[in-house]
């Protein structure tokens, strides 16, 4: 088993009010290169912690609290960071995404796709979990999902979720695309690469790549990863595929979960982190429904189920790690 | 504690008769990568196992072996693959190296310098094992030690060290680079820019960081790694500093490794896995004198023996994993 976490960056979270993943917009860039060396390392060592403007620790703690408990073997790729990182990591990006209301958001997506389609291809593993990093990615998943004609909702890092101001920017990047609701049903390359991001794209390879060689896939993350399910599924790879999320994900009102994944004929696990039975800081963002997902959150939280650990003890490391990044007692 | 094994190319090893890390002088361009991919994932997965032209196998796959009793953490560092490699590695290079004899070897040596030590002195830990892949580094080392005016020998991947057309290199590449024997001294970012390779640049910039912060360093090698203890002298850093190679480097005639070492104030581990115990084609080759050393493996053994892994295990774990890689019995 290997849990592979695919980086990158788009210019479509600089649009104002779209993404909580960094203290403001000009932060997020550095995010997702954060994200993986606080995985690796235990803390962001070329970069600080991200945090959102409010001070919500990036779901990455949690994720690192996981993998210190379970030990799995951790494959950062980059799909398109446009900072330097301390994580080693396999590049099969080009740098950022465009701005989706500029009319091809990521010209390089089918080499994204063929890449990370050789490489989960060749990794020696059964089984892959695969997660995500990218501030603003929510934006561009609601881009591909109406391009796809798919049903469309998606979550949101913020606790009230911008969906008239995420609409909006859809809206134009489908004008700037030329490109109708709907109109790119069964080609689903095209809509990454019109109206997606580099991340979506890259998850889009290994997901295939792995799927096709018989692998079993579990996507760790929310709407963003039910978006590359949708993608798969309009590939018409239809084999047996899984997502496991938050909670915070599926409490989200803007969401209809299990509706999601069941026309995407997803297995969906949902796993509660009992973030509400302890009171401290890094956790109470969570209940009151910032962040909620992401670089693999609900995926480590299965996982760690699966392998036994106790939610208690995962709480517990989180606030520990928590503590040590920030110097905090919580208090 | 964290083992860097740093990789790279140099046109050099092209050079006819130069380097045994590959089975003919083209195939010595995927080595490093190779070695990175069996590593970490315990196979080359979009690569084949690198095997000298005798069938000798890269010592990467003792490595591998220690790492699967051990379980370090590694940090893969690309300093100038000209392959894609699965490996995930944090990228300090710019490309491959040139042939020495074309008067400037390594354009980019302070960048990967500068890269290199800021990725060290950013790194959580406090202890650092740094080994080396790259075909033709003896040759490359050499040039360098002659230029740095350090009595200078070093060992080979072949069991005929081949000296006589390393110093004939050698001499070409100072003439090309119009530096005299010695002029350099004082000058090893020079002497690395010019006659040297990617990954003396890179495993001398680590090696820097870290020692500036205080971290223990270890360099997990044989010649080539005892010239980056040159380079570090010759920069004026005089801190504690460790080698720890095999068996074999010090049974090499060709070099006196132990005057080598005490000339740099360099505190030596020598360490002997045994081969010679145990009759299997993966370990002849090296009671023969093939291979030696490379990819980290004096280091790795080193760390065995203090985790307190018998050498029996060692041996075992080799056979073991080069059965499975072969499907070969040995017989």
């Amino acid at each position: 088993m290997r849990f592979a976490i695919v980086a990158g960056t788009t210019e479509t979270a600089t649009i104002d009010g779209i993404s909580a993943a960094g203290a403001d917009p000009a932060a997020t860039a550095h995010t997702p290169a954060a994200d993986l060396e606080l995985v690796v390392y235990g803390e962001p060592v070329a970069h600080t912690v991200p945090v959102s403007p409010t001070g919500c620790p990036t779901p990455a703690v949690i994720t690192r609290a996981v993998r210190s408990l379970t030990d799995f073997d951790l494959l950062a790729v980059d799909a398109g960071l446009t900072t330097r990182t301390a994580a080693p990591t396999v590049t099969i990006g080009e740098g950022p995404g465009a701005d989706i209301r500029t009319g091809e958001a990521v010209p390089a997506a089918e080499t994204l796709f063929d890449r990370g389609r050789e490489l989960a291809a060749a990794l020696p593993d059964d089984e892959l979990f695969i997660g995500e990093t990218i501030p603003g990615g929510t934006t561009t998943a609601l881009a591909v999902l109406t391009a796809l004609g798919q049903p469309a909702s998606v979550s949101s890092s913020l606790p009230e979720n911008p969906l008239s101001l995420k609409r909006e920017v859809v809206s134009s990047a489908l004008a700037a695309s030329d490109v109708g609701e709907g109109e790119l049903a069964g080609d689903p390359l095209d809509a990454v690469r019109l109206v997606g991001d580099p991340v979506l794209a890259g998850v889009f390879g290994i997901a295939a790549g792995a799927m096709e060689r018989g692998k079993s896939v579990t996507l760790a993350g929310g709407t963003q990863l039910l978006t590359v399910a949708a993608l798969l599924r309009h590939a018409g790879i239809d084999r047996q595929l899984s997502v496991a999320t938050t909670s915070f994900v599926e409490a989200d009102d803007s969401v209809s979960l299990r509706a999601f994944a069941d026309r995407l004929d997803v297995e969906l696990t949902v796993t509660d982190p009992g973030f509400d039975q302890r009171d401290h800081v890094a956790l109470d963002a969570y209940c009151r429904g910032e962040a909620k997902e992401g670089v693999g959150m609900g995926g480590a939280l299965a996982l760690a189920k699966r392998d036994g650990v106790p939610m208690r003890t995962v709480r517990d490391r989180t606030v520990q790690h928590y503590q040590t990044l920030t110097a905090d007692d919580g208090a």
